[in-house]
């Protein structure tokens, strides 16, 4: 199993609240459930006030490399990622178990 | 439940396998067991290779930030976040559930 990282910043001035943002946000949580590979999913707002915090995250389980591929190849899931690029930057780690 | 999340990058030029990584590592994997808030948790590198990639991750779940407070604050972790400052930085998110 694989459990796919991803950190967003939202770029400088952008708001959690502007109507892009918002559909950003609905644009991920629609995907748990559409794409199969997804064994579970996770998306939303971080609520910590830090230096180092990030704006918002997601947290997923795929099967192996290739359902990862799948998932990040996948129509929705770039369609709401191609969202968020236009306000916010991010990185992103997988852990293998 | 908060899903506490750390993505970490290690500074230009240092590799996982020197012995102050290694021991960073097997210092975040002794918390497991050890600090009674941790509900669940998981730590370990990276193993995609992307720009956008960091090296290194925690995934742990909390009750409430109360004990995501009393976690950051127990002297294993402030150690083992300690050892990791001399050789990497990092970025935080806290979902909430």
């Amino acid at each position: 199993m694989i459990r796919h990282l991803v950190l967003f910043k939202l770029d400088e001035g952008v708001s959690r609240d502007e109507p892009r943002v918002v559909a950003g946000h609905e644009a991920f949580a629609a995907l748990d459930g559409v794409i199969p590979e997804l064994k579970s999913w996770q998306c939303g707002w971080n609520i910590t006030v830090r230096d180092i915090a990030y704006d918002y995250a997601i947290v997923c389980d795929v099967e192996d490399r290739d359902a990862l591929q799948r998932y990040i190849a996948h129509p929705d899931h770039q369609a709401a990622a191609g969202r968020w690029r236009e306000f916010a930057t991010w990185v992103v780690a997988d852990l293998e178990s």
